[in-house]
């Protein structure tokens, strides 16, 4: 069975040595609780809830999967007792508001939080993990009396959250959803439709269910601009705010799906199911985007957590399993073999892995400042700044880090050989987890648009230098750094490229719109890999500071220099093949008529 | 459910026009009988038989699994009857010997059928998958008196064989393995030892088993210069050379994998059954490489055979599918969104399959010609001139056509977006069915040391030379040629880089071996690219010369151009990261202490 630790050291390094998460919560309004020893020590007992109540039900649970019986679906054995100690813990409100019964503090630390969770058991973490995101919604867009009946309740964790978006003939293009909302008379609505692939649509670890669900009122304009937004509970509140009435909304069916499968997808049928209207009517989908936003983070770190939970039992494997001599001779000559880690290509799949866990996570805790000062800055240009780079950032870590999350699960998988296709090492259910990372909560492909057309090219570029401009300053700062040389001078270049791919990209895109199509996942890959090169040029420099400084960890802090190295070498030189991609640019893609596609095997 | 066409009108265009498979079968001994007439009819006809009997069962197949009941193995329903009706047919012994019984055909056209079979069901194809191969070991290594006894049984398809490498301690390195030989007097041996991951090493699809096992007699040196190979069938065969007394090998348990479970996937005891020394003494492991080298193209095949189907399905989906309107302005404006063909990344994830798929075949259909030459040919030069390209295209082969075909699998998945993730729709089965490819039969990484280390390097390049010298000579004879120069001129760069970089590599390597093992994967990933340029620029050359002829086919023709115009530039510049890769060598990879790797997460 698969084992994991929390990197508490790396994120030590990442949080107070790279990004000085000390000074940044200082410096937060409503963030000074959060000092170093109180993070330390929330860090420290998250990794142990993670390590010893949720990893032991990982595998356990993707065996046995979740039942549908009349009506309630029963989630694996183990999971609802894990639920409540995690409510007991204080979890899900950790960085919730204090007047609703949070525990106030910032949202970057739930982050770092989450990540443990997703390396333990990402089926587990998708039960409450989008009561966050409900809560959010509800606390933006929500009336009084909504936060008053539906947030204390999502904030203590004793209700979960869901997000009803995609039908079965539409995910993407919500635009087309059919489910109807009729008013009521009084402050209510009646909701009909179906929904599909609602994660943790209905199951037995809480005693409500908050559905926050997409239909379109009677009067609605066509299209994308007719959604609302509507509050569905499974239980209607009674007066007391206790689960009364049941609700008519029910799960039709659990998916039979690839990965997850602790986790109940469900079919969610709404049948006349009485609603609130939350937010402006016919601007549900602006609303929605609130919560949509903070789960596409959470879904990148899902990429992360699996990352790391890869590469460390893929390491543990590699120097364990004897095979084959070093090529430059033998390496462990009172064994019967060497320990495979001694294989150049065997440690360039545990780099690979290791470069991007740690790279993802300076991402995914840089992110986090942003997210925290989007919400929190007293002062409106930082505000600004901060919403600015969140929005350039979030398709980048929702897409990057799962495209490469599945990548790095199947080189942890690779490492194991053939037992590595075999249930019992774990190896290949991240795989299988981490599949459905590239996929929901926008496809790679939606989120690659999301970032060079509606967030880069419609900015005209200015987005996009607000981050060039920092790493520009960055490279400036430390031009004269002989040590960091090898790291500042390629930076320096990708970076310009970076500006001159998307001029480049936005002239053709003037005169065919479908060349934005046609270059943005290359050019969200190209993105991703730049902005983990400027992260990792931050480490090598906090590396170096520390080991001129003098340390007794300077093992430490050799390896990240050394992990530096590979990413710089071995992974980066990446960008050259997505350069050139998207200078291709689309004619390649365009010229095919549809018919011509089948004409190898059409008789 | 998914669907399945043979891709007849590109195997067409691939064997008769571009690689002229009549001519080849004309000057072929033994080739004759493969007329183009009855070529079309057989492809044809196993085209059918994968559809409509292959197929179905599939999907099926893979839900059920395999049953361990009482030492017998039960395969999914309806896998044995589509296995009589194989046998029936006369499929297993197309491309044998006559007088083994066999029809007589080129192993090339096996090939072709062979990629039918494992588009349509890769799990139940693993069940003769291995007789052919089995067979050849035993026709080049056996005893009359073996051949006698195994060969026509084989060949008739009434019994099947398996390959027995892998201990629980041991896969790659062969020299570890503990199975003993005892010799007994009379002409045989008993074999004592577990073997682990034997494909269809039990199975009620056959009256009988032939293992062929390696194992190691008691005067054995140490390691892999002490493995002989030994047939130890199932039931021993009596008089008459039916199956008579059951023979002390059985199934221990089934493996849990990650897909192909309608294979039966055995750990098998060895518990002193009767076997008989195939070839000499201490020798097993060369003996075994006639069986390996032709399983290793069937794992190539496999890649390919799931790149196809999973590219016609997704593009069945992507055809129907309505979401969004295209960037440029509605397509389908009578309905209520374009189908998503319309959209550029989505022709990005079907080019790439489609080019893959229709590249690989080419590689596979090359390949078979070089299999069919060097089993065959008279002149000797020819025949070793065959030998050495097929030496050097066989890791290429199976680990290109299977990294490829993982990620091919995986965009034809993509395409279906959440639906990719549900096991209904069939495509993550042939995500889960690919996995295993990179990892059997050597994974990539060993394939990759074999192609750098074993076939290029200690050649001293010759080896590389052979194909390079034919790929230069193409593009001199094209090079004035207008038309093709956007394949040529590339193409002529590429392959001058190509021997380029393994003289980097090689004088790096005599400095340290380990450059080898760090330069290998991607080497080998840069050797798939530049195979398939060439090919491509010669499909280019063959469907301009079409077009210019006059055709009534032409769209297939300019199909052919288009999608090759997508492989030069949006694949092929994969080659500037590997190539970048390469030259980076394998300094960051080794400059870990093995401790180092461990930092950020150990407490």
């Amino acid at each position: 069975m698969p084992d994991y630790q929390a990197p508490l050291r790396d994120l030590h390094f990442v949080m107070n040595e790279v990004l000085d998460y000390p000074g940044h919560y200082a410096r937060l309004p409503g963030g000074e609780e959060a000092t170093p020893d109180i993070v330390a020590a929330i860090l420290e007992e998250g990794g142990r809830f993670a390590r010893e109540v949720l990893l032991p039900l990982n595998q356990s649970g993707d065996q046995e999967g979740c039942r549908l019986e009349g009506g309630e679906v029963k989630a694996p054995r183990g999971f609802k007792d894990a639920y409540a100690r995690y409510v007991e813990g204080g979890w899900p409100g950790l960085s919730a508001a204090v007047e609703h019964g949070g525990q106030g503090l910032p949202a970057s630390l739930g982050l770092a939080l989450s990540e443990m969770i997703c390396s333990s058991n990402l089926a587990w973490g998708m039960y409450p993990g989008l009561s966050h995101g409900a809560a959010d919604a509800l606390r933006h867009h929500g009336t009084e009396a909504q936060k008053a009946t539906y947030l204390s309740k999502l904030v203590e964790g004793v209700w979960t959250g869901t997000m009803c978006l995609t039908e079965p003939h539409c995910g993407t293009d919500l635009g087309l959803i059919k489910s109807r909302a009729v008013p009521e008379g009084d402050d209510g609505y009646r909701i009909t439709g179906t929904k599909i692939f609602i994660s943790a649509g209905e199951h037995d670890l809480a005693e409500n269910i908050v559905h926050l669900v997409l239909a379109k009122l009677p009067d609605a304009p066509e299209g994308s601009r007719g959604i609302s937004l509507f509050v569905v509970p499974k239980f209607l509140p009674d007066a007391d705010g206790n689960p009364g009435e049941r609700n008519g909304v029910t799960c039709g069916s659990l998916e039979h799906k690839m990965g997850i499968h602790g986790n109940a997808t469900c079919v969610m049928n709404f049948d006349d199911a009485k609603g609130y209207l939350v937010g402006p009517p016919h601007k549900g989908l602006a609303c929605m985007f609130t919560m949509m936003n903070e789960a596409r983070i959470g879904v990148g770190i899902q990429g992360l957590g699996l990352m790391e939970a890869s590469y460390q039992n893929s390491l543990a494997y590699a120097r364990d399993r004897l095979q084959m001599r070093a090529l430059s001779g033998a390496k462990a000559t009172d064994k019967p073999a060497d320990p495979i880690i001694v294989h150049p290509d065997v440690r360039r799949m545990l780099l690979t892995q290791k470069s991007l866990a740690e790279g993802g996570r300076m991402l995914v805790m840089y992110t986090g400042q942003l997210v925290d000062l989007a919400g929190h800055a007293t002062d409106a240009a930082e505000r600004e700044r901060a919403e600015t780079l969140l929005g350039l950032l979030t398709p980048i870590v929702k897409a990057f880090l799962t495209e490469l999350g599945f990548e790095a699960t199947n080189e942890g998988l690779q490492v194991f050989g053939g037992h590595g296709f075999i249930q019992e090492w774990g190896m290949e259910q991240f795989v299988r987890d981490a599949r459905i990372t590239r996929l929901y909560e926008g496809t790679t492909g939606i989120q690659a648009l999301d970032l060079l057309g509606r967030k880069v090219l419609m900015s005209q570029g200015e987005t996009l230098k607000v981050f060039t401009k920092e790493i520009h300053k960055f490279c400036q700062a430390n031009a004269d750094n002989e040590v960091l040389k090898p790291f500042v001078e390629p930076l320096a270049t990708l970076n310009a490229e970076w500006g001159e791919l998307t001029l480049a990209v936005g002239m053709k895109a003037m005169n065919d719109r479908e060349e934005v199509g046609a270059a943005s996942v290359d050019y969200l890959l190209y993105s991703g890999y730049v902005t983990l090169a400027y992260l990792w040029a931050r480490a090598v420099a906090t590396a170096e500071r520390a080991l001129a400084e003098g340390t007794e960890d300077a093992a430490f802090y050799r390896a990240k220099r050394a992990t530096a190295d590979f990413y710089y070498q071995r992974l980066l030189p990446r960008t050259r093949a997505h350069a050139a991609m998207i200078r291709a640019g689309g004619e390649s893609l365009m010229a095919l008529d549809e018919d011509d596609f089948a004409r190898g095997f059409a008789i």
